[in-house]
This record gives C-alpha cells, sequence and structure tokens, in this order.
C-alpha cells in the first residue's frame, strides 16, 4: 500500500537539478542507473513530480494491483474492470449486450436464456445503458460476492457473480419507461434499489404529455436479492409509486438510518418539453424552480406493507404500492433539496446525507438525526400536489458549504474528508463534512462527472486513491478520429494534499460510476472448480460430456453432438447431418489448467462460444444451408492451435 | 522518443541503494523528492530497475504518446487502438460486431448499411474473429490512411477510414469457407491480400471428406483497393485457386521483391482428422510432414492475367484464376519450409524472407535472388499433387539458425535485427538477419504469439519498442474469473539488449497480430470538418437538417422527423405517431467544438446512435408497440445532459 509515506508536493522544478545529475550527484554502487533515470525522464519531458507519479502508479511484472475498480460502461451496455493504481483495463464483462470473445449471446444457449430475459416489448435488446454499478455489501461493507448494475435505457438490473464474472441475470422492469437511480443496494443486499428517471405509464399504454401530471408516474422498485440462489426474486420485490418528477441518483441509509433510502430528483416543475411546439425546451423548463425534492424513503416498512395485498395492486405483473398508501404508510417524505441535484451520498457513519444540486455551487448537509425528529414531529411545510409531506428545509438540514460550479456527486474518506466533483469547474473539492470546511481543489480534464474513492461509499473508506470519471478528454491523448476516449484519472488521496497520478483512456464506452474495492476481498475462481461446469447453474451438469463420452446421436432429426475439448483437438472432429437437422452440441472444455480457455466457432453459421477450463456449454442451431464449414479453436491454447479443428457438413437432405 | 540515452541494464539490486538512502543522500534542493521517490519505490516493492521502467512508459497529463499499436481484438471481431509506451486503450474500433458506444449497427442505417454488407449464408452475422491488421503502406512505408482487418470464421475484410477511425466497408469472400493471411497489403496497397486457411468447396456445395483431395481447395484472394473511393473494388479483384493445404500467415515483397506474394502453409498432408472414427486428430495428421510449401505467388502478374476471361472462371459472382491456369502462366510455385511454418516475413529490404516453423526449432532465412534465378532456371524437385512446381530447398535458402522451442513470427529492427516469438519457450530471439547470429533472448508471460516493433514490417523499422502479444498471462493480474486477460508486453529495444517495460491486461478479446505506427503519420479528424457530414459517404448529406430546419413531415404512414441535437436539447422534442407508422430520423448534431458528441437512444426500441460533432445519421423502424418512450442524449455533453431528453409518443391506431 502507498500513502504511509507520504510524497510531499514540492515545486522544485525539474530544472534545479543541476543539468540532471541531481540523480547522478549520488555516491555508492547505484551511480549509473540513477543518472539515467534523470536523463530518461529528461528526454522523455519529465518532471520530478511526474517520476514521482510514475512510481506511484507502476505494477511491475510478477506484480498485482492493489483495488479493483468496478465501471459502468455506459451505453456499452457492459461493466469494466480495472486494476489500481495501474488502471489497466482487466476484464469487460458482457451484460447487455452480446460480447463474442466471452461467447456472450452468440450460440451458448446458457447465455441467450440470460440475454432473452432482457427482452422488452417482445424485442430483442442488443446494448444497454449501464451507469452505476453496485457491489454487494454486508453490514453496510463491499462483500465481493456479486456485483448489480442498471439499464438505463431499458429499464433492467444485470446481476454479476463474482466468482467467475460473468452476468447470471437480466431483470426487467415494466413499470418503468427509464432508470437511473440504480443499482444501489441496501447495507445486507436485502434489496437492490432501482428508481426511475423519465416519467412514464406505470401500465404501459400510451399517454399525452397534456396528461403528464395525471397520467405519467414516477416509481422506485426494490428487487428483493436472494443471496443463497445468487438472483433477484421478483415475485418478492416491490414499487413504490412516485410523482412524475425525474429521480436522479439513490443512496441506501446505514447505521442509524439503516432501512431507509434516499433519491434526489430534478423537474419537479413537471416541464414536458416542446421545443418545436415554442415551448421552452426541457433543459429550460427542468429548470425554472430553486428547489427540487429529496425522496426520503423507508424500504423497511414498506417491504411489511407490500406483504399485505391489500396495500398494493399488481400492474405489469410487479406488485405496486400506490403514493396515497405509501403517504398513508409514513413510506414516503419529500425535503427541498436545491436545483437539479445529481448526488445524494450518505455518509460513511450513516449519519449525515449530503446533496449537491448541479446548478447550486453548494453541497448541502442534511442530518439524519433531524429529519428522523422532523417526521416524528410532523414538522411538514405542506404536501406537493400529490400529497406527499414536505419536511421543512431548515428542519433537515445541518449545513451548506459552497463548493464550485456544477457539484454532482460525493465520495468518502475515512478521516471525514468529503470528495465533491465539480462538472462545470472541471475540479475535485476535498472538503470536510464534519466541519463543513473546504480543503483544497484539484483541476481535472475535464468534466467530471462520478468520482470513486476506496470503498468510498461503505461504512469504512479506504482513502489512498479516488478516482475521477471525467466525461471528455478532449486533447489530453492521441487522436483515434471524432469520437474520443474519456479520461479516468487517478488521484492520491494519502497525503494532505491530493495529488494527480495518472490519465486513464477510456476507449470503450463512455462509463458513468465505479466503485473501487480492494482486490483481497475477492475470491474468483481461476478455472471452473469441475469439468463439466455449468456457470448458468454454477453446477456440475448432468448432460456435460466428459472425456469418453464423446458420440453423436440421431434422434429424428435432431441430432446430438457430446463433444470435448483438450489441447489440441475436439472430439468428434466430423459432424455430419442433413440440410434442416437440429443440431445440438453439449461441449466441455475438459481442461483443469489456468488459462487453458477454448473457444469453439462454426464458420459462417454464427456460432462462438468460450469454455473456460471445465465449463461445458450447449449450442443449439438448425443446420439450414447446405456445405462443409470448418470449426476451430477461437482462443490461442497451444502451438498446434491452429490445427485445433473439425467439420460440419451439411448435405442436401 | 527515448533511446537517444540508453539505460543500462543494471544488475544492481534495490537493497545496494545503501537503506533506500540512495536518493535522500543527493545534496541540493530536490532533497525531499528524492527521498520519497525511493522511498515510495520501497513501500510498493520496485526495484531501480522497475523505476527506470515506471519512467519509460509513463505518459505525464498533458503529453502524448508517441506510437499508436493497431491491434486485432480476435473474437470481439474488433480492433483496438493502444498508445505506446503508455499501453492505454485509446479506442475500440466497431468491425464485425455491433458497438453501441459507437452506435455502431443499433438504429443508424449507415452503420447497418455496413454491417449487412457482412451477411453470410444470408444469415446476419454478429462476430467476427479479427486477427491481422494491415495498414495501407505507400511505397513499403505505413502511410496513415486506411486499416484492413481479416475476419478468420467468416472469410472478410473490413476497411477502416483512418480519418475519423470507423468502418467504410466489409466484403465477403464466397469461395474461401476460413481466412487466415490475411489482411496483408502490397507495397502500395494495390491490394489487400486474404488467404485461405482450412479448406472447403469454393463454390460453397458439400463435398465429402473422402472427397478431400478433389473437391476441396485453399486460395489467395487480391482484393483491389481504390484509394481514392476508400473501398475495395469486388470487381477488380481476383481468386488464385490453390491446392487444399491449410494455408497460413502472408506477406508481400518489396524493393526487389516487389510484384509477389509469399504464404505459407501447413497440413500439406491433406489430413482431414476424424478422432471420432478412430483417425488421428488433425493436430497429429497434419504435423506428419517435415517440410510443408511456402507459396510464392507473381501478383502483379497475376493481376493482368485475370484481365483477360479466357484465363477465369467466374465462380459465385468472383472471378477465380484455376490452379493449372496459375502453374501454366507462371504465377505460383512451392519451396519446402519447415514443418508447420506460422510466419513468413520480408525483410525491410525486400531480399529476403524469414520462415519460422512452429515444430522446427530454426527460422530459415530464404533469399529472393536465389528464388528468383531458381524460377528463372527451373531449378524444380518436381511438382506437388497438383502440378505446382516445387523449387529445391537449397537453391532458395541462405541459411538457418536455431532459435528455440516454437518459432512464430517474426518482426524486423531498423540494423539487421530481427525479433522472432518463440510460443513454446515463452521468449523473444533477437538475432540477425545478415549474419545469422543470434544475440539474446528474453523472457516473456506466456505463450507469445505475434509481435510488433515499431513500423516493424515495413521498408524503415523504427526501433524503439516492441510488443510481445502474449496469449496467456496466467498469473500476471489480479484475477478477474476463469477467463484472463491476455498480457501485451512493452519491450525497450532501443538499447543494446531487450528490456521488458510493462505488463498490459488485454481485457477486452484476444488479439493476434498487431501494428505500430508514429503517431504523427495519421492526421485524424477531431471533428467531422462540416455540420451535416454523413461518414457513410464522408461528405455532407444535403438530407442532413441543420439548425433551424428541424421539422416533422408525415407522407402517407412514413412519418420524417429533421432533428438536431445541441447541447442540451434535441429540436424536436416531441415525436407523436399512430402504431405502424414507420418512421425515419434524420438527426445532426450541429455542435463543431471537439468532444461535443451526442448520444440519441429510444428507451426499449432498441436504437442508439452515436453523433460526433457534425455527424448526420438516420435512424429508420416502424413503430409497432403503443406507449410512451423516452428518447435520451446517451454521451454525457453538458451539466443539462440528463435534461436532454424528449418523447416519443405511439398512440394506437
Amino acid at each position: 500500500m502507498i500513502g504511509k509515506h507520504r510524497w510531499k508536493l514540492g515545486a522544485t522544478a525539474f530544472a534545479v537539478l543541476a543539468g540532471f545529475g541531481y540523480f547522478a550527484a549520488c555516491g555508492g554502487g547505484g551511480q549509473g542507473q540513477g543518472a539515467d533515470v534523470g536523463q530518461i525522464a529528461q528526454d522523455r519531458g519529465l518532471s520530478q513530480e511526474d517520476i514521482a507519479r510514475a512510481v506511484k502508479t507502476y505494477v511491475p511484472t510478477g506484480q498485482m494491483d492493489e483495488y479493483l475498480l468496478m465501471s459502468s460502461g455506459g451505453h456499452s451496455g457492459q461493466v469494466m474492470v480495472f486494476g489500481v493504481p495501474s488502471m489497466r483495463l482487466l476484464k469487460v464483462i458482457g451484460v447487455f449486450t452480446p460480447e463474442p470473445w466471452q461467447g456472450y449471446g452468440l450460440g451458448a444457449e446458457e447465455t441467450h436464456a440470460v440475454l432473452d430475459q432482457g427482452r422488452m416489448l417482445e424485442k430483442d435488446i442488443g446494448w444497454g445503458d449501464t451507469h452505476h454499478p453496485a457491489l454487494s455489501e454486508t453490514e453496510g461493507d463491499y462483500d465481493g460476492e456479486y456485483l448489480f448494475i442498471n439499464d438505463k435505457a431499458n429499464p433492467r438490473i444485470g446481476v454479476i457473480d463474482l466468482r467467475d464474472f460473468e452476468t447470471k441475470q437480466i431483470v426487467t422492469d415494466p413499470l418503468l419507461t427509464s432508470n437511473h437511480g440504480a443499482a444501489f443496494v441496501t447495507p445486507n443486499t436485502e434489496y437492490v434499489v432501482e428508481g426511475s428517471q423519465y416519467a412514464g405509464t406505470l401500465d404501459g399504454t400510451h399517454a399525452s404529455l397534456d396528461d403528464y401530471e395525471e397520467r405519467y408516474r414516477g416509481a422506485v422498485t426494490f428487487f428483493k436479492f436472494d443471496r443463497d440462489a445468487g438472483r433477484i426474486d421478483v415475485d418478492r420485490s416491490f414499487t413504490i409509486e412516485l410523482p412524475p418528477y425525474a429521480q436522479d441518483l439513490s443512496d441506501a441509509g446505514k447505521g442509524p438510518s439503516h432501512g431507509w433510502a434516499f433519491i434526489n430528483s430534478f423537474n419537479t416543475e413537471m416541464a414536458t418539453g416542446g421545443i418545436g411546439k415554442g415551448n421552452p425546451p426541457f433543459e429550460a423548463g427542468t429548470a425554472a424552480n430553486d428547489m427540487d425534492y429529496l425522496h426520503v424513503i423507508n424500504w423497511e416498512k414498506a417491504a411489511k406493507v407490500a406483504e399485505n395485498p391489500e396495500n398494493t395492486r399488481t400492474v405489469q405483473g410487479r406488485t405496486l404500492i400506490p403514493i396515497d398508501v405509501a403517504i398513508e404508510q409514513g413510506l414516503l417524505y419529500f425535503i427541498p433539496e436545491p436545483k437539479s441535484p445529481h448526488g445524494v451520498d450518505v455518509t460513511p457513519d450513516g449519519s449525515k446525507l449530503v446533496i449537491s444540486g448541479k446548478l447550486d455551487p453548494h453541497a448541502t448537509v442534511y442530518s439524519w438525526e433531524m429529519i428522523e425528529e422532523a417526521i416524528a414531529n410532523e414538522d411538514f411545510s405542506g404536501t406537493d400536489p400529490y400529497g406527499v409531506p414536505i419536511i421543512n428545509f431548515d428542519s433537515a438540514v445541518e449545513g451548506q458549504l459552497e463548493l464550485g460550479l456544477g457539484p454532482l456527486h460525493t465520495q468518502f474518506g475515512p478521516n471525514g474528508e468529503a470528495y465533491t466533483s465539480l462538472f462545470i469547474e472541471s475540479a475535485v473539492a476535498k472538503w470536510n463534512y464534519e466541519t463543513l470546511e473546504m480543503i483544497e481543489k484539484l483541476p481535472v480534464h475535464y468534466n467530471v462527472g462520478h468520482l470513486a474513492a476506496a470503498e468510498g461509499d461503505t461504512r469504512s473508506p479506504d482513502g489512498n486513491y479516488l478516482v475521477s470519471l471525467n466525461k471528455w478528454a478532449i486533447d489530453r491523448f492521441q487522436s483515434v478520429g471524432p469520437l474520443h476516449p474519456q479520461n479516468f484519472q487517478l488521484i492520491d488521496t494519502s497525503g494532505e494534499s491530493m495529488q494527480l497520478l495518472y490519465d486513464a483512456a477510456i476507449g470503450i464506452g463512455e462509463p458513468h460510476y465505479a466503485q473501487m474495492i480492494k482486490a483481497d476481498k475477492l475470491s474468483p475462481w481461476n478455472t471452473y472448480p469441475e469439468v463439466g461446469f455449468d456457470p448458468g447453474t454454477m453446477a456440475v451438469s448432468e448432460e456435460a460430456p466428459r472425456a469418453g463420452d464423446e458420440r453423436i446421436e440421431r434422434d429424428g432429426n435432431t441430432v446430438h453432438v457430446y463433444m470435448t475439448a483438450v489441447r489440441s483437438h475436439f472430439n468428434p472432429e466430423h459432424i455430419e447431418v442433413n440440410q434442416g437437422d437440429e443440431v445440438v452440441l453439449h461441449v466441455t472444455n475438459v481442461e483443469q489448467a489456468r488459462d487453458a480457455t477454448h473457444g469453439f466457432a462454426i464458420n459462417k453459421y454464427n456460432v462462438n462460444v468460450s469454455l473456460e477450463p471445465g465449463e461445458t456449454q450447449t449450442v443449439r442451431f438448425t443446420a439450414d444451408r447446405v456445405g462443409t464449414f470448418p470449426f476451430y479453436c477461437t482462443e490461442f491454447c497451444s502451438a498446434l492451435h491452429l490445427e485445433m479443428m473439425g467439420y460440419l457438413l451439411v448435405q442436401p437432405s
């Protein structure tokens, strides 16, 4: 771990190092090398500070990164896993978008089964817009078992098992037309929270925008997570109806605020745009009011309320708590919050909430104790148009601190530090949420959205590192055409002052939020634990062929092929069928050596499967086209990898 | 550029640095910082050599990488662009696989038009297996204008324009069932070469493996590249029929060998496998012979031969030179080459060929002068079963050098250096191809396939850097489950000894070959040059709406929407249609600021388009489902990005 010995930010320019003799001037056996480091740095245009940055981020061969950064992939539809401090991309996990390297959605029934769960309007959806990953938690700390991710465009949640880093489940939310405050988990991953963003009709019908206030609604769904099954249990999940504001980010309470969830909002104006009709555009209409509403929701009580069918309606097969029930049962309160906020972030001890309004320069700190008291005392200024009680601002707010322009999102350090991104200012503000004192600001390049501090949204933030997820890179990297990468900047937060360490280009997708977990909290499998393992069930499959089981069986027009893969051949190597036959391939990688992955592809038949050591998969297709089609291993496995092939022979029927 | 001042590989361990006082012992103003660099390195477990490595690979904020590494993405179906020496992933380019971040294949007609060119057997193909990128060349040097990439699984070539780093064309090859020796270009990019790998029937019919020698064939296609159009011209392309060996890698001659192409091969045994039937598996059957055949092809003459229809047959719409014509016209010769070779690599001056046989420990160096003379003198040992003249091995080979186990692929340096990957040994051999002397070996982790040296396959290699594309990573990175990333190792070749600099995890796809080009050779566009630009035609589109043109026009059941996007709204914001209407959206990003990209997505309708500054795109869909569907900007563009939205309202008809 870095940080024990702080590197002091020196103003000393490299020029003072006396003709780069700084290192060379040292006596002793190391003289030659020292001189060269200085000379190399000079040649490469590196300052002395840069040398320290290089040393802080370099992970030499044979060593490992200290943290994993689990990042959304934006509209790539995937999740990206980076190592910290090296910022190397260790894996892109296929979630909502088919991913052929992983054989995800390109022939293997087991992966199609996951993607098919995510169909909407009876359509295949070939992408997603992932924004907010949520690591599973136990008592408010990351436990390294699961990762959840939302799809804003097609309101869904993906469930990734961190034993094999594969997507196991996609759950749709038919009541929503869009989500954003997702995925966030409650402190023991009892629920995965999914707040809507753009309002729609809960029943999925058409409604004119003239009827917006009456017919459109927001909502928040609490998806019940069954940890033993490793799956969301839709039947035990419930949704709470909300007004048609644009709900934004969410967070779950912990410690004293355990049992509560918080969602902020914009467009409490209920603007419906219409620039083509001479109306103000959404961007103006949604920014008219000085205050929007922080949503305060008692999920623990709501779960009990939802158990009684008298309290709920069934809409599109899901359990809905109507807004009047939510109000009546004390599940839902509002508190004014400054102008179009983005982030609502619960402090590590659960005692405060930090809200930053992107059109207001302040961080506003709410006290949970004050909120609880206000609810108990019914200290309300009135209700919103839907009857939701509005807690008095002054009865809930402990204080405000002016941070700068466009504050978006806050992460925490171990000693009262809050780090807030300033989008318009392109900076990170470090301040103290106990004393409401500004500590310092660090410029970033450019347009920072979310931040990710090491375990910075848990009960016990680590400090050490902060990543600034900058939405634009502009001129930071060699140009690769008009679509530029984004820029994750790694910041050292172990010292008294924040120190920018590294610019990491993100040339795949447009990440929003990320979470950073200590790598030693995870226990991934390096191979599947037994030969014949089906990642869909995370168990050995009875159908999985083993060495010696290889055969081809015909049953009418269905041809079952029981195949194994091992360096460097498939068995069988010839598959002879008639045009129109249905072919079902059961294929097992019978290896147990780490990294001995085999691919299985059939030329021109749009089939590619990835078989990690021990894994079995099933491929089903109709041999509708006559010809001779090679199949081969797509993952370079051995010196005779190119020879690992066979033929599918489809003869005219 | 690094390398002017060489960093000497010192054996001095960090331990000799006297309790890490090495830097601290320095006098002068820099003392504090110096001490801290040493201390940080100690804390992080870095040796003194590691500090030098860190300094050599670190690119500080505001500086740029020196080279771009254009890498295949393996069965991800894409191309990856990395910066060197930082090894940061600057962009993944969608080629054969839809890529939603780039809006590639998810609603925009212009991108569907490209992907649809790649349909095979009348099927959509959702992936590819990219192996070998080829930068366009002028006089044997990279010119930075275009990039070509093959798809091994579904024999195709993708054409990428390096002005915008987007795929402009996909060309199928119906005569092949598989390719591998692709893409390689001739020295002025006259042709893009595509050699087959697994043999098939050229006419696409079924043929029993019992008839392998008679009915199966290999082939090589020379795709004519029209540089002005920026497209392959299929009508001016031709294919040469080859025996049913497994053709492998290719290279084009240059200088004295200009006009010739070289392809090596394995499985001249014509083994057909069949382990399930008690036959030897492919891996054994294809490795029985001690020699395979280097294919020597006169493409310049072949192009003239192909112009005369009397010399060719038309097969599946393509022009084929039959093997007997190729022999008769002196287009095709064989030379024995040791055991299942992989790489055939022409030296920078075009005078020699380096062949490495993966089952033979030598590099075999062929002399072009000797080959030319042998052809002139008909110095043949006989013919292969198909009548192809076989040049005597001794009449073509200048010498051999034993390199080690599993030599695969060779790249070149500026002063006679050859770098050859040793797959089985997991090492890189550096040797001199003039003197046939071994210089040194460097171990790599693990299973190196191809190598990429800076401009290392051109007429003028740069030296400086070499990347070892290692197929396995095993234990080099934090585990992310049973599918491990690969490991690109960056090697400094500027000094007398190769120096391993950096381990770069490749967590997206399974790259094979890469080419490294000096970044200043490229002139990418940072925005599209004018508002209304269509990347499909690389020109301004007359249909592109501009500011002030926004409108909605109904024509029967077709609704044309002329829309603009600008921070932070779409215009129009309401699209009201009836169920069953065909909606055609013409949308232009009217911005000209660098990085001001907007996305356009329609929730649940599987539409996501990326609009770079100035770009126009067309989205066509049937509004088949009733409801209210938000559309919104998927690329975080401004503080009011979340407000950049509108509604598609589909009412029952």
